[in-house]
């Protein structure tokens, strides 16, 4: 077989057979196809599609390229939750002891990742004493006694992705679902859930620019999990604006927490109520997403959610009063209050400035080696559809410094965009896809 | 600017600008853009096309990623002729001698070149003490006293071209319009001749199967040509059997000394008054192509093309006596016939196999560094049309072995397909685009 064969071949819109792929995907895991020959592949690929079945067949080769993780020791269903990207989120931290609380196992390894905040294992790291560094049986057991426990990546999982996805992103070969959907599916496949759920952003500052782009992808993305024997289902959001009302670590825990304690409403708990209903849907805990949800508020409303997060904190060595009492998590030296210059509707949050000033403060990570400083972060005081009087605060900078609060400051304002007429707050939920 | 950047571009169906095309080609032949970035380039060129404006803007700027030839110091019309690749292809050899007769003048830059016979410096070698390796004066002061000069290469003429082609060749991506025409059509601007000419074959041993393809190449060709201020002219030709009878080197030197003398009509003759009428229209030496032609048969029954290549082999060193005696080029040692198993009408000679059989002989080069028998070869005795009765010689092997000549006689008899009912002689020149 010659690779030249197999780009001229889907170049002229031909179909890949499953061994043509699994020749593709691990000759270039191995480094036996050069670089120049996938970007060429992964172009033609962009251009002339993959049907479901190649599609498929690259996910589950890709997946094979490296360890999978075995989660069959834990007894029960095991969910997990995949994003496509977004700023403030924090989803995993609500959902997951809700998830946990209503009876389904999480047995997640997370990565700490680059971006404008940490990753979910640096957030949890704000509990003074938690650490992601258990061993794998330590994790199993957890997850069996508790229903919950997060790891740090230790796996080589999935090592063709790392590498094609290093390619794509310099070869302009990014927007292409089909390699998106296997670049996804592959690595959470390789994590071994039984259950799927995907929370796919469409908008101005997501991948997916449009509800129909997101729409075909969500469909691509439970299609490949259905095939390969998983319950999936997608959830379609807006992200016109962060997710909640903090971008940070320590601050996003705190907003997780009041979630968790019911004290607060709005987007985030929308999206773990509809993310957490589809989970319990799909393994057949509950008839349908509206019972579903009904038991994720319950979780909420008797506190067994958030004693879950206790539990898991407390079982990974950290501090699980501070759950209770959050004013042990690391807090900003410098807060202060952004004044809007002007007055009007909000109209839009630039979530992605919004992002790069939580990096500007440091609180994100632009190398692997980064320190994060986990206090630092945006805590917003208005989101799209709020009426602003000129003075009134827009949000609030925590910093280190104050020199570093006031630029912040002023990178936050230039985030916002006003109306001079009320501005309707757009459906978060756009869809579900099950 | 950003190469990923301009990819995107392209690959959304973008039309390139003028700088984003030069800092592409200069960028990736200083080695500043990566071959992988290029790949998916060419891909992305290769599926959304690209416009005349991003052609010409392409070929120019490749033209000018090394040297170019300023043939200023010549006097008169200097033409230049490209063939898109032939088996038994010895058209220069008879095409430029009888255009400088005409009085147009040819300063060729010619290669070696990699295929199943040498190259037109090759072929030339068969003249004892011939050279091409004469000093830049040389080579003026020949053009300008007699008309004609043949140089090896020595500038170093487009290396953007021979690093994109290499690229392509094992990317898949080859098979493009504008990559093709922005390959060829740099060279040839480099080599600074004011009136191009260019043979496009068409059919299953040619690279453009179908005419209509052919003709899109053609019309891409001389367009890009004359946006670049050149006079140029296609000739549409079948490829469906090797030109002429001979493949080869000295045999082909034999052959095309034998049509300068008028002793041989056909396929490679009319090639040649088409191509050679062309130029002269162009150049304006004579009204139109039948005037043209009429001019170029002159030059055979006058015999001053004749006398031209001998001046030509004298000016370089060679014997020019070898052109009125062809017994002085070299000989090989075996001759044999290879009579036809069968008998019928000969309906097809696969071109690429006569190829590989003069190849096998030792008439070739695998590698740069192979030594070429010069004497070795293929002479057809039929061409497709003519009835063959079984036991008939189909053509002679010249060879330096008996054994050799035996496996290439096998060959050789493979390369012939047969018809029981009568075949039409195709027509072998399709078209002429002006």
């Amino acid at each position: 077989m010659q690779m030249t064969d197999l780009i001229a071949k889907k170049r002229d819109g031909g179909v890949l057979s499953t061994e043509e792929i699994d020749f593709m995907i691990q000759g270039y895991t191995r480094g036996e196809i050069p670089d120049y020959q996938m970007s060429a592949m992964c172009m033609a690929i962009l251009l002339r599609g993959m049907d479901d079945r190649e599609t498929l067949d690259m996910t589950m080769s890709m997946m094979h390229s490296g360890e999978t993780l075995d989660l069959s020791p834990i007894q029960g269903v095991k969910a997990d939750k995949h994003s496509t990207g977004g700023v403030g989120d924090k989803t995993s931290l609500v959902l997951c002891p809700m998830v946990a609380a209503a009876g389904l196992k999480i047995a997640k390894m997370s990565g700490r990742g680059l971006g404008h905040t940490g990753g979910t294992i640096d957030k949890l790291e704000s509990f003074p004493g938690f650490t992601t560094a258990i061993s794998e049986e330590t994790f199993f057991d957890n997850v069996n006694r508790i229903g919950i426990a997060i790891m740090g990546q230790t796996a080589d999982l999935v090592p063709a992705d790392k590498k094609i996805y290093a390619l794509r992103d310099v070869t302009g070969t990014v927007p292409s679902i089909p390699l998106i959907v296997s670049s996804i599916m592959s690595k959470k496949l390789a994590s071994g859930a039984d259950v799927i759920v995907l929370d796919v952003k469409c908008g101005d500052g997501a991948f997916m620019k449009t509800e129909e782009d997101a729409r075909t992808l969500a469909k691509g993305l439970t299609r490949i999990g259905r095939l390969a024997g998983r319950k999936c289902a997608a959830v379609i959001t807006d992200m016109d604006q962060p997710l909640g009302w903090a971008v940070g670590n320590a601050v996003e825990v705190k907003e997780a927490i009041a979630v968790l304690k019911g004290e607060q409403q709005g987007d985030l708990l929308e999206l773990c109520l509809t993310l957490g209903g589809c989970m319990l849907a799909e393994a057949g805990y509950e008839p349908g997403i509206e019972a579903a949800r009904e038991r994720m508020l319950k979780t909420i409303a008797d506190g067994s959610a958030l004693r879950k997060l206790a539990e898991m904190v407390e079982a990974q060595g950290g501090d699980p009063a501070a759950v209770y009492d959050t004013s042990i998590l690391p807090d900003a030296k410098v807060k202060i209050p952004v004044p809007a210059a002007e007055g009007g509707y909000v109209k839009r949050i630039h979530a992605e400035r919004v992002g790069l000033v939580s990096m500007h403060l440091g609180g994100g990570r632009a190398t692997k080696e980064s320190d994060i400083d986990l206090s630092v972060g945006v805590v917003l005081a208005k989101k799209v559809g709020d009426k602003v009087e000129p003075g009134e605060s827009l949000g609030t900078i925590h910093a280190s410094s104050k020199e570093k609060a006031e630029q912040a400051a002023a990178l936050l304002r230039d985030c916002f965009e006003f109306s001079a007429e009320p501005v309707e707050r757009p459906a978060f939920i756009k869809d579900i896809i099950r």
